[in-house]
């Protein structure tokens, strides 16, 4: 109906949008995943139901497209960058440390922190959510530090034999091990500690 | 009343523990810990109620008995040791191999996979089930991985600069990261990958 939709309708458009996302984060933060409803995140974002069923299929599109949105955020407030990418200073273990603290300190921050984990523990228990939630929002994560990892090998300061999907797994791997089971503090210290243990392992001697 | 059980009263009262644990892990897998209640668990244990608050003040406590002895039954099963440790033969590579290939083949098994998720994912919301599952269940496993690699630095196998208490996560967070978030197949071929590059990070060169 609106396919050549005026600037005003445009801003109105994007500001609805911004708005259903930030409901849904907020919303499964408070209630968890299974109570989450479309039409409680349409009321909280102030738009009809009808305007979310325009663009996503089910609470689940909804919920995964506001998790992409917020780890882009996070990723532009931490790297000042553009580009969502991991940098590339030619100093592996810095810019590694870098984006480690940054993603401790986006663990540790509390508006991430009940969204995620009533993400996290849905996505354990429902195979097709996790499904999606690989496939949309960690697994392009991850590849950023295949990327990183593997601009290292061709700098010949990452031995070529490490495959850096695994590297990668034993950063990452402890960092969420720690959030998700609470074992022990997650802070920088403790990042910093992996990432030079890592390296240690997988750089040329 | 019963303080100086006769035999067969002790009998009973062993079968009747061990069904009641029994029923615990395979309920929680079948409707999820919030839906998981003492009268179900009592029902399909064949026992009263009262049966269980006698041993049990919550549910919370049951599981996680039934989880520790689940726990103790796959490493005897693995291990067929008496003990409930990491075996020493020497060969630390070896040693941590065969443990993280039985931990593998125990989060891949359908009788411990559907219980498990349905613990983990409450775990990762609920702080208080959380803070005990790690005291009674995880942390015990993971001090195991600590004394064999105290073991191997005691031997001048690895550095002595390391700390094991993080050195074991970036074994046992890589393994979690991927049977919680299904981001690729858990096998024992990824353990053995894993164990490599961590022992290229600790032990003395």
């Amino acid at each position: 109906m609106a396919d050549k939709a005026a600037p005003d309708a445009t801003r109105r458009s994007q500001r609805s949008h911004r708005a259903i996302l930030d409901a849904a984060i907020g919303l499964v933060g408070e209630v968890g995943y299974p109570k989450l409803t479309i039409e409680a995140i349409a009321a909280r974002a102030g738009v009809g139901k009808q305007t979310i069923y325009r663009w996503w299929p089910s609470k689940a599109a909804v919920l995964l497209d506001a998790f992409v949105a917020l780890g882009e955020r996070a990723a532009r407030e931490a790297g000042g960058a553009e580009a969502y990418e991991i940098p590339d200073t030619g100093d592996l273990e810095a810019d590694l440390k870098m984006v480690v603290r940054a993603t401790v300190d986006e663990l540790n921050s509390p508006e991430y922190d009940a969204p995620s984990r009533a993400l996290a523990a849905e996505t354990v228990i429902n195979a097709e959510l996790g499904a999606e939630f690989v496939r949309r929002v960690l697994e392009p994560q991850l590849q950023l530090y295949v990327k990183r990892l593997r601009a290292a090998q061709d700098a010949g300061l990452v031995d070529p034999a490490i495959d850096p999907r695994i590297a990668l797994e034993l950063i990452v791997g402890p960092l969420a091990h720690r959030w998700l089971l609470r074992t022990l503090p997650l802070t920088h210290e403790y990042g910093d500690a992996v990432v030079e243990m890592v390296l240690r392992g997988i750089t040329v001697r």
